[in-house]
């Protein structure tokens, strides 16, 4: 469930490009009137108003953006204004060029939680961007087990049906487990098994799992020492089972601790507010008995803070 | 270039039905008159055939070809009257479920002659059909290195853009050099470049390997014994810098010899017949001199001559 709201007339691509045009003029910026606009739109909307923009004023909405904001609060409007599919592309683009365990989670986040024919959009806008292919720049900028998991997951077309055939997720299960066993996080099978299956046959094999053998595989995939591979398998695992808490996860490390991880939370709210951001609200408010909504105001502010506050829909339009 | 004829006044999908009806009711089939019809028609054509057909009869023609026509015939007949994507996903199927050496070529040559979009559509096809995904199947049923070969060759989007970097495509030359050097064919790093590239950069990557090592990169890949997986190599580099020759080899094998290898013959002719036959026959003469439509009369008989034939173009329509 989205979190977005959309007032109920909506005002034409033309009336709101004029609003925009408005804001940007004169001494200093309107943000108010930017995020009253851009953020109580849909993604078929934004793009109207990105077209009848570049239209009449022969500039690129997102350029005029660029221009007259800046720091995490442009980043947080240019990113919601984007299509999905441009906005994924351009997260992975960013994700493949400077390697680190929370780039790899942007990678494995794109290729676990889109539907599969969104992220096969998603690589169509790579091509036309940056004029290679995602898997390509995945598979050129990682090597061993982060490529051997990586490349699949940025280039699967996962079955989505309900379909489960019971018997494979059982012997799917023991194989998972055997692999876990002897530490062959790396193994082919195993690997194999987690990108290629899909969503409903995988979440079968894991239930198995932890009926025959008494522990989640994310329990079994946990090491004494920090290990950023097992981290990445259990993120994956956390995306396809319950995308809704791997989410409120990754805004909790990104509020929790000293300082804000701006990127973060910027991304899964601008990349959530119109899918799921609903649920994942509910899901942080269970695992922490605070309100998303406070827990981004104590730890945010000014313009950025109004952005993300409106996006969760907690603004009045 | 295709070398099927459509006649200049084309009948209605109705008129056409309608026919093809009258050619499977009565005593026996009339042969002929299927070829006449389906043989001379565009896929769209034949596509707006079937829907009309379904609808006007409740039956789906492909059944009702399936009832009266059999063997190589029949095959031929089915395999084109179906959708191109649908025609993969099932070419594709069969090949995953009954592992040999011409199979795995069925594969690579799905993975690496159709255009990305296209190579999608089949990804689509096969969730529809068979209700797991292309890529799920191919990895469930290989393993070492002909799965890192295959399974990214069905999946792959490769970027369809002409930029090529030269400066990649000579550190790329090197590094496949130094791993055929090392007998390290299964190589991640050669098995990355050849499956994840453009076919554009591939090619000035490939012509750079010629230039630098005096030989072009398929020499270096024979070995004086049969090895499966290096002929598995050398088809991709075939399919990717000359997709013509590597048919027109496809159906020299099917011709040559004690026997006919119909399935390989009827696939090549069904698959590409509206893509570019016109340009592997020429391959095929340049090769053997002697005409394809010669070479087929010469090894087929009966009505499936007869629709090969038909879809070379050489029959009077």
């Amino acid at each position: 469930m989205a979190t977005i709201k959309v007032p109920p007339i909506v005002p034409s691509p033309a009336e709101d490009c004029e609003q925009l045009r408005k804001a940007f003029q004169g001494w200093g910026t309107n943000e108010l009137l930017i995020i009253a606009i851009l953020a109580h739109r849909t993604a078929a909307q934004r793009r109207a108003i990105r077209t009848a923009y570049a239209q009449t004023y022969g500039e690129e909405l997102l350029k005029s953006l660029d221009d007259e904001i800046s720091g995490d609060f442009e980043r947080a409007v240019v990113l919601w204004t984007m299509d999905p599919e441009e906005r994924d592309a351009q997260l992975a683009n960013e994700a493949v060029r400077k390697w680190s365990q929370s780039n790899l989670l942007v990678l494995l986040e794109i290729g676990c939680t889109r539907r599969s024919e969104d992220l096969y959009q998603v690589r169509r806008a790579y091509h036309e961007r940056y004029k290679l292919s995602l898997e390509e720049d995945v598979a050129a900028h990682t090597s061993g087990d982060f490529r051997k998991l990586l490349v699949p997951l940025v280039s699967a077309y996962r079955y989505e049906g309900l379909e489960v055939d019971q018997k494979l997720a059982k012997s799917e299960a023991k194989l998972l487990h055997e692999k876990i066993t002897e530490k062959a996080y790396g193994n082919d099978e195993l690997i194999r098994i987690i990108t290629t299956r899909s969503k409903a046959q995988l979440t079968a094999t894991f239930n198995q799992y932890h009926n025959e053998f008494r522990k989640p595989i994310n329990k079994n995939l946990k090491s004494d020492h920090q290990n950023e591979f097992l981290a990445a398998l259990r993120a994956v695992i956390r995306c396809i089972t319950c995308p809704e808490k791997y989410f409120a996860k990754v805004i909790r490390n990104a509020i929790d601790g000293l300082g804000t991880d701006e990127n973060a939370l910027t991304r899964v709210i601008t990349t959530r507010a119109d899918v799921d951001l609903k649920v994942i609200e509910e899901a942080y408010y269970k695992r922490t008995s605070v309100r998303l909504g406070h827990a981004i105001k104590g730890d945010t502010s000014g313009d950025y803070k109004d952005i993300l506050i409106a996006l969760l829909g907690h603004d009045d339009v």
